[in-house]
């Protein structure tokens, strides 16, 4: 089952909504730009590469919603669409890069139709390449996996963020396959806790053995020689940092601290080479996801929150990055130079 | 208010259920060991000064229960019930501390009711004695503070682990007793929000400024410059670490990446000089703590978790013990020799 994909018989998009995981496994099925983007906002479609494949997804939706336009008003339409998208989540590369990929597509058609058409095309391209692309990071990253080791893991960087297979998670499997022998710490990773929702479903359906743990607990296991090597995703690169979830830049401090590596798992699109950490936005999220979980009362009202979506591991900490198009490794002088040499 | 006293009136024990924090706040009176072990077990009444309270509360609630009691039942009804209290959290040395000081007070006694009436003083003299020592642990900590500063703390080591006025939040207190200006970053503390449901709603009540943010934001605001020093309360100090709730070793190693000071401030009783860190057994506690919240399901069903309640930070990492005897300072000769020299 795919976590994001194209409906063609009812010519809709359709994604699980995983803010209901583990309790109940639901899906969207819908052909509204507004919906999609609420839908974003919330964490319905998250992880970087599923972003890329949805904010794909939306331009061509946007085309279907506007068909009845002419020409120039279409046009105007489809681009304030892919702008208010591109707004719900500010530090994630690949959900612009999905836009702008597919608005490009669309807009040299000269007809609504064709745009659509030339739209969708595109968008279900992205999400093709995404499979792919999931695997032959899966492939490189599980050579450098012990043949047993316990792997440490923040957020969800799964199938769940991508269509299939996953990033972060896609090594984990590719090593499971070729007969590795792994098992998964899976942080529950605050607020929202797609560690203990979304990582820890995937990987027991697919039989791979995980734990929970608090995200505070991770430096304390590595302490005790409970943890052999730390992979997680990313949600930007740039050529001094990798942006993830918030709690990646603790662990990669403690892996160093213990000597353990520590790998970021993520497509070659997630290099945002024309850019430098400061100048990247960190999406505050709301006091909301601090202060309740499922309805019971966490602060005291009228307390404020730090809540910062993601932070910034300095690329000095991170022993490898695995990428679909092979393997870059410190002191990354190829992202210094803006070019495309990878180890492979 | 005291978090926990002696009720002379209906001659029971009394304390602030802090389960129900900040929601609700609601007092438990009972005169039960039965009903105080299971509360210390739920976390009703927690943290390393109030349990040292407790405990000997606890021994006292004991004596009043088998006041019909022969001699040599008696002894051996009260020695039965401490040993129920103690290993109701085996990692904390405060709560052991307290029951085997009013122990030893109550069996020198030839009677039950002379037993109870001295269990009762000496438990009294505890929790006065705790109320004067951490106002010494705050005036020696608060000149530690620079005048303006932002300090992050981690669980809740405040007046609500103690009878009145806390250690670690003892400090900050003090500090701005004497005109400090003291802002306060609390982390939530999972997986039991002792930091956003306690530390929160102490500091919101004394006008104190605080903002909670997830464990995992530390590091990250640590990085950016938004936290001038680490201070933490102890539940155990061996001579060679600190055993306190689970993150508090994530915090002292990014403190020591970002050259910020990392403080422990504790009663002079935490100090446990005849033992070291292998000897103590680490609390794991239930799966239910991270697989609900509020009702809400957090992980599928059958996916078992790590769930450690305590770390142990090296004393490398600690730039100084606060207690109520004054600052203990690396490299901590002074505990290596088991003597109580102290800087004051």
């Amino acid at each position: 089952m795919r976590t994001i994909t194209w409906n063609t018989g009812s010519q809709c998009l359709t994604y699980i909504d995983q803010t209901r995981l583990p309790a109940e496994q639901v899906s969207v099925e819908t052909r509204s730009v507004t919906r999609l983007a609420d839908g974003i906002q919330r964490l319905e479609v998250r992880g970087a590469p599923a972003l890329g494949v949805a904010g794909g997804y939306g331009v061509a939706l946007s085309c279907l919603s506007h068909q009845e336009e002419m020409a120039p008003a279409f046009r105007e339409s489809v681009i304030r669409d892919a702008a208010h998208l591109r707004a719900t989540r500010p530090t994630a590369i690949n959900l612009t890069w999905g836009i702008d990929r597919v608005l490009q597509t669309a807009l040299q058609e000269n007809t609504p139709a064709a745009a659509y058409a030339a739209a969708l095309r595109e968008a279900q391209a992205i999400e093709e390449e995404d499979v792919a692309l999931c695997h032959r990071i899966g492939e490189f990253g599980a050579k450098l996996l012990p043949d047993t080791c316990t792997v440490l893991t923040h957020c969800n960087a799964g199938a769940l963020a991508c269509v299939e297979w996953g990033t972060a998670l896609g090594v984990v499997r590719s090593a499971v396959k070729v007969g590795k022998n792994v098992s998964v710490l899976s942080c529950e990773t605050r607020p929202l806790n797609q560690g203990s929702r979304l990582t820890a479903f995937e990987l027991q359906a697919d039989d791979i053995p995980v734990k929970t743990i608090p995200d505070s607990a991770a430096a304390h296991l590595m302490r005790k020689g409970m943890i052999d090597a730390v992979v997680v995703g990313a949600d930007r690169i740039t050529p001094d940092a990798v942006f993830n979830k918030i709690g990646t830049y603790m662990h990669a401090v403690c892996a160093d601290r213990h000597n353990i590596p520590f790998y970021v798992a993520a497509p070659y699109s997630t290099l945002d080479l024309s850019q430098k950490e400061s100048d990247i936005t960190i999406e505050e999220r709301s006091r909301e996801e601090l202060a309740v979980c499922g309805g019971k009362q966490l602060m005291p009202d009228g307390v404020p929150v730090v809540n910062p979506a993601f932070d910034t591991t300095p690329l000095s900490l991170v022993t490898a990055i695995i990428t679909d198009k092979g393997i870059l490794r410190y002191p990354y002088t190829e992202l210094a130079e803006h070019d495309e040499r990878v180890e492979t």
